[in-house]
């Protein structure tokens, strides 16, 4: 399998370039960049020197259509051409960025600033949360985000099976900074990030309603939710603590199989029966979940690395999903 | 005046040090302790050679009684003997551990199995939470709990103007690693803990029926509440992120004034119009508040340091409270 | 008396609102600034709301000369100008930056490209390395750079009273992030530097001829002498660790009762009998060293507050001399 | 292959597990411990759930002699009378402990206060730094200490080739907690480490010892060393900066070359051009060096994974090269 990454040189880039080095399957990986244009990937990763084959970055405009699959892991906004293109030569693409994500243009003009020649290619994509079935074909798949991914996993089998259950939910959410990308921003200097913790964007950060979108497919009752998004003086990871309040009594046990259930052959999904740790997650594909029920209090909590499984590693597991590969396949 | 710091060497009684030796009304503190008997105040903290004079640490059984005023700062259980002692020469204790915090004797022993020679000494103390008015008088303040103090002053002047709005609360609260104290314990090792978020006791913390006790004082109406705690990679600070489904439409400019209203006068408030930061109350002793509101959501964060505002600091204000100073003497 | 800090956004000015603020002598302090023009101390200060006064910061061309000491916190290169009329005016001046610090014209040239009206300037200056007496008189002080200033004070009553039994020194100096400044830079990126450590400008640092030029004013003979710079993950502090080879023996306790004497009246040197610990020094002018030997080889680690002794601390002890206040005056 | 881990709960333990689960050589692998028997690895390391087979640890005196190679991962001294056994049985043995690692029993037994049963033991081990080559054929490799690795794999090619140009060498060495193990300990608690740094143990480091007996196998020269340890507020890496005066002028492109040369095959080694960043090998087995010469002033700094490089990969690697694997096997 030849495979593309376009965009290499930013976080989400450079873990696509490390799983897909050791993925079974990936025989070729060609790189295309913008300011890395001319560098190696020794260069601009001195530490993948000696482990990863060096190759120039080539230009995002010179993309050839011979390969199998292309990673888009670009700033948002910047897809939408390459999309188009790629499709129209019957490429498959798993695109890490928020272009595809929603599903209603409207809503995609609002946030991003997003339009498309047509509308429809957003009804057509897959949205790849790898753990929730789809009988969907496509060949655009949009990666879903990090805290989406952390937070849509943790409350699929409750929502799925407990929705008249439930008054309603409050998630939190604390990400590492690499979430925020590698470019300079006084902001989040290790000098203005050490032993700091914040919340940012409140009720209106992008990622709410590309979670409130999913939540509705799980269940019919539309349930009041709401997210706050927080920053931590760490690079990576996400954690969430949900709090749920309900109306009616459930049982721990049937609460707990439900869980079960619906993660039974997922192997990066795990459920925990001490409170998670993020550390657990870290630098791995891995979702780890518990679950803390007192009378009708519900405290869910999860966590993931937002590179990995928030990003790259999903991304990496909805190609093999895609081409019918193990699930894990370069990812463990 | 005469201060007593009983139990010197922990977190606490490290900072009560620290602050009371800058005390403008202070002339005089005496050091009690356990294992440091016989060291002296350099020998244990030896960032205080050359800032505060040395003197040695005497042992707990040889406190006198000459002393205008006595800060408790050790382990839980073990006020409880001297508090009664001191109460019966008529002295003034503040008292940093959680011994006299709650309200009832049950809820005191079935939590933290502790027993009274009289249960109504939980009765007439004060629980020391500042900047809530009090009329009631006591030589026993019972310094609030550090998550206690962040939740409650960003909650409080919502639930005594507006608890018929509310459906329910949920907070999630994150606290650096020396609110558990100095102790020797291997998941509290940098090495455990670095780059590492974990939700600990959840649904059972024992700061949590602390907070509903009070909850319970500025409104008749009961609102379902829950808290979940957790520990991040830092050393200091309590950090709150408090989500709120209301039932009925509040204005944000009435609530706003709420707050004002509640805090005029309290100097260690302060209302911030963007998410508070926790490096902004590190190693003082305000505590940041921050509003959101949105249809029927409001998230409120806040931020305390936790040794200060969260125990130390707060007990100096305490001090001042009782003996008539200014609420900033020491502290600012 | 009356203070103007001009460059007052920086970590460096920050510090010196901060110090100048409690300091019992100054009754006012002007802000001057650049890009922070228009706003005040509150808003680019949050930390400071309720605990310093809030006041505009004013434009660097409207300095009046009504001042009785002007603390230049500028970027290197911009305090020429100023500095020039401040001197006609007959103003006393504390520059923060490197301009001043060099005696050598053609030095300053080289290493800053810095170009002076009259070179003499250079020679009239005091080179505020506050533990070393001057009988110089001047209205201008350098004060000297963070490096410089651990690694000259370990170093003093070695050269001073031994010189001739040294065969070489080598000096390893790490400094926490803040060092490089407050401006984006993605190498500072938390995301960059979290569990990182890394030499830079390894054997072309700028600090190291300033280092040599006062090096060579405490003896007559010139010893080998070399430092390399590291970059820690840490916001603050400066750590050194210098290995000396002797070509004789050296008595311990005559080498301790030199650093004795020569610190005997320095409230902020503190000679520690266990190896220094960078966190006794954090946020404090105080300057930590221990002596270690083993036959003739002597290891000697120091450490300070890079903001503070290696930078605004040190300004305003320059100040409190110039002006005959006790050293600790703002400081303690 | 089959291969024994004794003592697998420890930092080395954890890594060896996890480095030789993924070696395409090991068919089976057993676990022994101590504390940790009966529990199961998923058990003490919840984060191989789902990554590593999950298998009971064993008690220590049920090791078998069925295995092909035994890594010992104990705390120092706890290792000689299992290794008796397994020589006598003629079992391979990689010990990871210090036990084995000086050639002289007088200082074994001075600093470590070790004995053996036969001290010709000492002389007849390897000791196992992978890229210095032996022609000793031995059953027992001592696996060198993090600090030695660091240092001796930055000096060997230069004291090699350049011994008599060399006045002295001093190397400052850092690293993280990790080093100092897993067990509880107030000093390396997060609330006590952060932000500090400290040397430590100055001028009586175990490892000063064992690093002057290798230099002195590389050269007739005997050439004044000197190292000092330091402890950083980072869980893992050693990094080394070392200052060497010559006496007489090195060309750098032939200092260059003979690095070159001494690790042209060496996997392992990665010679930089620009000052070695810590960051670049966490997580890996490399080592990375970087040199910089001015006139007769060489400084070399030089980088690892104190748990890889430094202790369990490297130990893999001593394994490939006693049964004749290629030296990355398992490692990359």
């Amino acid at each position: 399998m030849k495979v593309a990454i376009v965009g290499v040189s930013g976080y989400t880039g450079k873990e696509l370039l490390s799983i897909l080095h050791k993925h079974a399957n990936v025989t070729e990986i060609k790189l295309y960049g913008q300011q890395s244009v001319g560098h190696t990937v020794w260069d601009i990763f001195p530490e993948f020197d000696h482990m990863i084959p060096n190759q120039h970055i080539l230009p995002i405009n010179e993309i050839t259509y011979d390969d199998d699959i292309y990673f888009l892991a670009m700033p948002h906004g910047q897809s939408i051409d390459i999309v188009d293109d790629l499709l129209k030569k019957n490429k498959k693409i798993i695109d890490l960025s928020a272009d595809y994500r929603l599903d209603d243009p409207k809503l995609a003009k609002e946030i991003y600033q997003l339009s498309y020649k047509n509308d429809r290619i957003l009804e057509n994509k897959i949205y790849g949360l790898t753990e929730i079935e789809t009988k969907k074909k496509s060949n655009l798949i949009a990666n879903p985000g990090c805290y989406p991914t952390a937070t849509l996993l943790s409350l699929y089998p409750l929502i799925k099976n407990f929705s008249s259950f439930i008054e309603n939910i409050s998630t939190v959410a604390y990400s590492g900074t690499s979430g925020a990308g590698k470019k300079a921003d006084q902001n989040l200097l290790l000098s203005e990030m050490e032993s700091n913790v914040k919340a940012y964007n409140v009720l209106k950060h992008r990622h709410e309603p590309e979670i409130k979108q999913e939540l509705k497919k799980y269940s019919d009752i539309e349930i009041p939710f709401v997210i706050t998004m927080h920053l931590l003086p760490i690079k990576r990871g996400i954690y969430t603590s949900t709090s749920i309040f309900l109306n009616e009594k459930i049982e721990f046990d049937s609460l707990f199989k439900a869980y079960e259930n619906a993660y039974k052959d997922k192997h990066f999904i795990r459920l925990r029966t001490e409170p998670v740790e993020l550390k657990h997650v870290l630098l791995s594909n891995f979702c780890d979940i518990s679950l803390n029920l007192r009378n009708n209090v519900l405290v869910i909590n999860s966590c993931i690395d937002n590179l990995i499984k928030g990003a790259s590693g999903q991304a990496v597991q909805n190609m093999n999903r895609l081409f019918g590969f193990h699930e894990t396949t370069g990812l463990i």
